[in-house]
């Protein structure tokens, strides 16, 4: 099988290369981009040998057809033109934003203009979404912070543990921010500072964390989520928190966890005791989990890493085509990060 | 005035040297340490070389006696003794967490033992306390965890703004565990890593939040706090929120904050819109202060950035120091940090 | 006294004022920038909240003029005609290269363009520098990677120890390039990664090296330099190494650097076996020093620590500025680091 | 085929199972370590949750027994007992240095004690050494900084362009100090920091460095080398110059740099313009490689960049492992890094 990457140039595109070159059943076909068309991609992600000499198309559907799955690592509002285009046999996995939410008022209040639809959500691991990615031709990959907060999470809603007061709070690597030339992200105002931005409800990923927890818990959940930059490329630490039902045991909710993560291949659930560190995940498509029971301030606290590139972006788009595509969902996605 | 700093070749007591270098009425007298008596402080502290020759004594009752002011930077449990040898007219300022809490049980809880006793709360912003500060002998640094929470959330509590289900996560530099020899503390741990750890109402620092919350809002205050570690040396930023009381608007909400501002030298409300990064406050006295109502999840959002050795350390005990001792209390204390 | 600073938004510019609120004598005047004129410092300079509703003016010489010292960090090229239009009483202080060379030749090959001219030259530590700034009105701030190489090796050639084949090679932190938007400066791509540019004789600091090993020597010095950037926002280590003179004995080397040091405020030739690093000097006009004989090699090898911002320009300017006006050359200038 | 591997708590250790987790002919067998005997994997590589619940034996001959391949990550000293009791047929690499040095005198200078003697050296770059790899049962891992040092030189030695006064100085990231529990080793010494250490013809890897391009050069190659310590995890930046010999083109130059990255699987000679940064090896075995002519200067400039972990250490010790078991050279090393 054959894959085309549109935004090769950039964080997640490099990232969907890095991975799909180890891929044992889907090769690499073209690779688009905007400003970038024409040049080598070795100018981009030097860190690629082995495609450094590939030359990048600009992102038409002419480039990216006759391929079985294209990745669209492209800003938002472009897929769904694309996809018209492409046709309904192709497997289309966007990373990007516009086919993920279900709610067009949500759409509009926090992305503005006209809601563009919903596509099948790429995160198995959410109860229920599994089997609706099987043999999918359209597949919208989650943002990385509801990735992190939504597994941090699920397992205590599932199990009807927890109360629907959520608060997150997560520190992201400047890579989610991607290969954008703002002041904010130069390394010298970056190094030695964590910062706070998007606070006070007003992040795009908030309404994506609470419709995939209030589609856990069967009644509505309300997120309040700030996300936070901190000094280092890839990871996000996601500390997420919510009322804790009355009643609730420690080892209850410790079951509730390990029910959870059993049959799961990239949900690993640290020994107890033990908390998650990024540096546990970079380059991986795992996420490390832990969770405990504040007894004092009667909240659930649950703790999620992953490499906001790999897990959040890029390995997680690639564990959605292997569904949908038939193969195995653990196909060509590293389990073993890199570190220190 | 002349201080003895015990403790002088850690990392608190080495912004308490720096700090006190740049201080025009109080010189430097004794240095004192622990397994360091002996060596030259420019071993410890190579950053001071103004002072590099100077030679450390051991921590006894006879080095730091015959100063106007003693600060001491110790491990926990060593204050009390010490104190009790100094006499009651020399000024003692306690960087470390023995006189901090007023609850025997909290204390008993948290840190095992029997409680010492509380010293006056060395955290003038905090309504009531300043007048306390004034002429007093005994002074207890407040954690820098604590006064970073504090001062992002006592303006809302102090207002009658928020209900008291708080929830704190915050970002601290390395700095802030000491130069403790510990595997997660190597350089190859630290860096490209954000880890969570004392999570689930275990940190120490838990009780001194609520502590200060309460006597703000009148009422028992629950804080919920998990603290992380980020791959940078100084700085905390602090993500606290708390249920918006109802009918509270934005404008109320900012009025609090700006009117709870007003005549505090070190704190800073920043403009709105403009949320705070450490990076604005290193070595610096000052807190970066920003707030927000999340009217969609029913929260107040509050930001603190503070440097956890100055402000949350250092500075805070020079700033206590100046009221004890009658001084202005913003002498010798940066207002300004050094960026980027 | 007051000062203008022209480019007050950019690194440079900020490290001047963080300085010169800390400096008794000399005020603070107008503030100019390009691009940000009409804004606010707060936007640009965070840290400096004192100075924060100050609002930045174009630069232009109706602008700056009525001031005692006017300090240009501005963009290459622009010095000539503002000091022209300026007048011969001001100061006038050049953080940019285009009066640092003396040889017309050099100027063309490496930055293009006509030279010129020569300012009196801001190293009052190189022999014989200092009594041309005294009273002087203008002067050219050397740049950071000179400075760092040039108070590396003098002892040793104005002692006549060393051969003038110079090989330096320098690691800087990324507040160098300034706040430029280049990719490369990302924090993403800076964090966790050192890399090699300007390498094989074409960096435009390197005539600036020659010309002052050159002038020490008293006969031509090449310089080999190869700058590399290292994942910091601040601070240049620079190591730099040179044929020992035969018969050289590593007391004479060390007697060379003592004598060379003694009078310097700002120059600290560390104990034998502790070599510098740029934590030792964040935020401080102090160059932290150390000399070897490698014998095996037969090369000195001596090691130079600044801050980039601070002894590397905007501590240099004042340093110098401090003699032009007649003032001790200590001024206002923090001899102590912050760190960890 | 089945690896033990002897030290596999350290970061080297960790490196090594990384890798052969992706190695598709070598399974793992026995892990053993010191002090950590006893203990899960999990605790000390969290990052290899695939391996977390293996428990680490005593590193003992019999513990070691029974593999096709013996990875040693040990510290120095404790190689030669080990491998004179394992026998002739086990293959062992040895990743310290106790076996690298064919020069008693050297290894007595700068190791001190009495030299165990050379095993086959594993750098099959090098000219002349790959042949004497294949089939090998006892193999020395050459040094991390001899690693990049050489390949950034042999080419120019080989082919004659070069005069045999090399300095090189390098920047290494911490893991390369191993999970040492050393106050400056500590994250916060280290982040914000460039520090020179081991100055002067003292490092061990000098002598190593000389063996191999005197080796190449067929005449005595001196070498002044200063280590330096960069805020990063892994990577290597070494910069390293040599007097061009006279009538050198820097077309020449190219050419025998191209010539001798032509067959080399692992060796990157990047375009021309485009310099070395750690951040395109992370994870990677390969290095990247650039050359320049510095006319004025008369030298020529070479820069290396690897993964001190890959590459440099447990990356070179499988690709020379391979050669040794007649498996193909880049079998199961990753050419790709992980970035950004």
């Amino acid at each position: 099988m054959k894959a085309a990457v549109a935004g090769a140039s950039g964080y997640a595109g490099g990232e969907l290369l890095r991975l799909l070159l180890g891929h044992p059943s889907i090769g690499i076909g073209t690779l688009t981009a905007g400003s970038s068309a024409g040049t080598r991609l070795g100018e981009h992600q030097p860190h690629l040998p082995t495609l450094a000499d590939r030359i990048i198309e600009e992102t038409t559907p002419e480039a990216l057809s006759g391929h079985d799955v294209v990745f669209l690592a492209l800003p938002h509002g472009q897929s769904a033109d694309l996809a018209a285009r492409l046709g309904q046999d192709t497997l289309i996995v966007d990373c990007g934003a516009d086919f993920r939410l279900t709610s067009a008022a949500d759409w509009t209040h926090f992305y503005g203009g006209e809601h563009a639809g919903a596509w099948p959500y790429g995160l198995p691991e959410l109860p229920g979404r599994r089997e609706r990615l099987r043999g999918a031709r359209r597949i919208a990959v989650p943002g990385c912070y509801p990735t992190a907060a939504t597994l941090a999470l699920f397992p205590a809603f599932a199990a009807g543990l927890a109360e629907p007061d959520v608060v997150v709070v997560a520190a992201s690597g400047t890579s989610g921010a991607g290969r954008s030339l703002k002041p904010n992200l130069l390394g010298s105002e970056v190094m030695g500072s964590v910062s706070a931005y998007g606070v006070g409800g007003v992040h795009r990923h908030t309404p994506e964390m609470e419709q995939n927890l209030t589609a856990v818990a069967g009644r509505p959940v309300r997120v309040s989520f700030t996300p936070t930059l901190a000094p280092m490329s890839r990871g996000i630490l996601a500390t997420c928190t919510a009322p804790a039902t009355p009643g609730v045991t420690a080892a209850a909710l410790r079951e509730a966890y390990e029910t959870a993560v059993k049959d799961e291949p990239f949900l690993r659930l640290l020994p107890e005791g033990v908390w998650p560190a990024t540096a546990m995940t970079v380059g991986a498509n795992t996420a490390a989990l832990q969770v405990t029971l504040d007894e004092r301030a009667g909240r659930i606290v649950a703790v999620a890493a992953i490499d906001n590139l790999t897990k959040g972006t890029a390995g997680g788009a690639i564990q959605s085509a292997n569904l949908a595509l038939g193969l195995p969902e653990e196909l060509g996605l590293p389990l073993n990060g890199v570190a220190p």
